[in-house]
């Protein structure tokens, strides 16, 4: 740096530089915030996903269903489990602890959307869903897609926008399966990540 | 800021950072430019979504069919007509006024994708598709998914990506219930902002 | 640009700027890159999808398969082969190069998700899915959606996330026809073009 003009003038320069730009667009009070690293993200939250199979029984519990009957591939795969092919319709309730919501507790938000099975040898399954929030705490949704690899002990989906609260959001979402109880309930820990948001 | 050097200077150098931050990619006169706040959104359209339901008589017209056949838990729903799991697949013509396109017209876009419903007390979906544009105006696409929970007066979707003339758009699509007819159409208006753009 | 310092100073602050922003949250070795234009992709590879159709015979081998049955509208259309609303479900290898994999051969990648036919008098379709890396070369997934128009030579799904080696990835895919074997079996181009990393 010899030869330039004083470094102290140089760095409120660009103190100066960053200031300007973060403000640009605080007009309404939102600002886009981009993390810089994964270390960093700009916002952050777990809820447990339940998930509450129809069984025939249910109706009045049940939170998912089997859209499709069973085909001719899948039923060869449904042998050993593996439900090729199965598209399961869902509205679960997320929460922020891990007990379902009491009777007639408004849950923390809504998952609502699809997953189907897509492998023949083990399970894995595709997401595709909106976390819908309509609280006192938050209104707005983020949508997320992605692989469930079942196999692994964490996986992770994409959230690719949002809405309200969480308007334009971009991040990550770990996953892991917290508890399985029989055929008919399984429960996941979504580890929320957002790394684009307007602040 | 005493101290500093005269301030004319100083926003000088801020506005020739921002000009060749602003310039950098130009080379093929498109630049990419992202929204600092929800007010500003780099580009703006209004598109009308006509859903027309296969009803067992309409080939030539239907532009959406059931994909799925009643299950066991849409079953016990669709009774009070929630459609629990249905799933639809469309083909839709968008138009920029209410009208459909007149026979022989081209509509403005095609909305190419599916929704199913999943909610049991009352009715709500979720969208995953594609508004396909193939015309003088603008040749491309637009990606959307997000739930639409028919209840409320609007609701948003996230355009998640963009191709073609819309290449690697980001935004929200605020939807409007604009007409029911009967149990076989109905249309959405449909507020497109995109807040990521290479223009 | 008179009046103001001398540029050779005014030039050096600009760099200083650009590195300063440049290395804002490399702590953990990795860098959010952004391209400023189409031309200038910050990542890029060509993998090759596979696939196989299940055909009431081929258990072993099949990588795809109907996961609804023909329903009234799709039959009309299916006359002429255009499959109005069926929806598969496929776990397809990806490849390097046009071969499948060997026997025992990991692919580079699997591709997880669904596509599903929907035009009336042509051939387009609708997917979305994930690119599931698991390979010394690579961890973690792309995740897609977009129209198939099949009739165009081209045509682009958006890249709308990514996690592992892939987190927060946004960009366009470019598919082509690369290979059609009867009625069991395509194999398609895709050139992938990353416009947001972290690097």
């Amino acid at each position: 740096m010899e030869g330039l003009a004083p470094s102290s003038k140089l760095s409120l320069t660009v103190v100066v530089v960053v200031l300007l730009l973060g403000m640009a667009g605080a007009a309404n009070g939102l600002k886009r915030v981009v993390a810089n690293s994964p270390d960093e993200p700009c916002k952050n939250m777990t809820l447990y996903y339940h998930d509450i199979l129809y069984n025939g029984n249910n109706t009045a519990n049940a939170t998912t269903a089997a859209a499709t009957k069973p085909t001719p591939l899948s039923t060869t795969y449904w042998k050993n489990s593996t439900y090729f092919g199965a598209l399961m319709v869902f509205n679960d309730p997320m929460t922020v602890g891990k007990a379902l919501p009491l009777a007639g507790e408004e849950p923390a938000a809504r998952a609502q959307g699809f997953y189907f099975y897509d492998k023949q040898e083990s399970l894995t399954s595709w997401f595709g869903f909106s976390i819908v929030f309509n609280s006192t705490a938050h209104k707005g949704t983020l949508n997320l897609v992605g692989a469930d690899l079942m196999g692994d002990a964490t996986r992770d989906f994409s959230v690719v926008g949002g809405t309200g609260d969480f308007f334009m959001a971009r991040g990550v979402a770990t996953i892991r399966t917290d508890a399985i109880e029989g055929l008919y309930y399984f429960r996941l820990q979504m580890d929320i990540k957002l790394y684009e948001c307007y602040l």
